[in-house]
């Protein structure tokens, strides 16, 4: 399945065990992941942008009753904490997904969208 | 990890200059976009996440009344594809930023993810 | 304003008991609700729109693998559609206890739209 | 187009004129608008769920830098207040376009999970 995986971090990096995964890395575990598991017929661009936005309501859910203090503090609770990375791990999952079926490159996105954002709004 | 990747390894990376901009390079430049604007005080996560969840929206607007064929077809016009791309842009810097505020690195998030889900929806 | 209104009414509405019950009425039950729980400090519009927004995305879950025409039949089998409603009244409940903190009618505020929708797409 | 709202206030009402519109009479109005404009095809309950969520998520947008203290106040501005009350009737005429072409009534729907929910929270 993760092929890739082996690929990416070759002899010549020793600190390949214990690295940071690679977002090109973990796009290609997922297509692998729903390839082999027949889903790629569900994966249109509206089913995933649409279970983008389940899981980005399913991350807010945590925080919908919490004062602006005690969302800055949900990491101190471990069950929590679990549940926030469990809920980011998803949201970007779909992302990747979504950017994958589309040819789209998220890095390249963002990249220019900063670009476009430092002009729009220059520091006074 | 290696905040601007391009500017620490170019010697020996002759692509540096043009190649795919690293995930914590772009998390920094948000960073610091934020910073010197003096928005952190809005970055609460609860906020963050609130953003997030405006900006899945806006991407999924895109998609609400096509069908599932239209929908795999959207970049090929250029308005909508400069579009989709503007908003998944907008939903990775929010949850880069997120993620940010609260420790949290979306990376192994999602690499532990897909582990997990490795042993829950077993290929068959 | 005249919370139950079956009740109030019973003698010149001889369908008062199975009616369909009353938007006004259930707004009254759902502040009540949680007045006698002591929710009100939570249920600030800030909150209350972000629950607003994770119950739609609830909804949506329901629908985000299905094509156009499975989405037409979700009715047909009984769990599902008891999900449906059950969802519907999620949404519903966090709209009207959102315009109760706010001092909103939705009721007025939707003709007032209908109104201005039907000078902005004129039928041609 | 709104001949349901004639039959709906009789002569023997007085307050007619000036009365709060009823839930079913703007029901009755939004399918008749969407009808007489085409977009019957376009109304599947997925794309209506999608939109329900979009118009969940503007709603959520004016307050999503907001302080609880400063979301508790947006009325105070007029054009801000108007924008609530756009957004309050754009969610409201999604959630009833969706009970329309899956005919569920969302009154009954949230009467009786206020039902449930007095059981599954008893007041201590």
């Amino acid at each position: 399945m993760d092929g890739a995986q082996g690929l990416s971090v070759p002899g010549d990096r020793p600190d390949a065990v214990t690295e940071t995964p690679d977002l090109a890395e973990l796009q290609h575990r997922l297509a692998a992941f729903a390839a082999v598991r027949g889903w790629g017929p569900y994966h249109t661009p509206k089913n995933l942008v649409t279970a983008l936005g389940v899981e980005a309501a399913e991350l807010a859910e945590i925080f919908q009753w919490l004062t602006p203090e005690q969302s800055a503090r949900v990491m101190d609770d471990g069950t929590t904490a679990h549940r926030v990375r469990d809920e980011v791990a998803d949201v970007l999952a779909y992302l990747l997904q979504f950017c994958e079926v589309l040819g789209v490159d998220p890095l390249t996105a963002l990249s220019e969208k900063i670009d476009r954002n430092e002009k729009r709004f220059p520091v006074t």
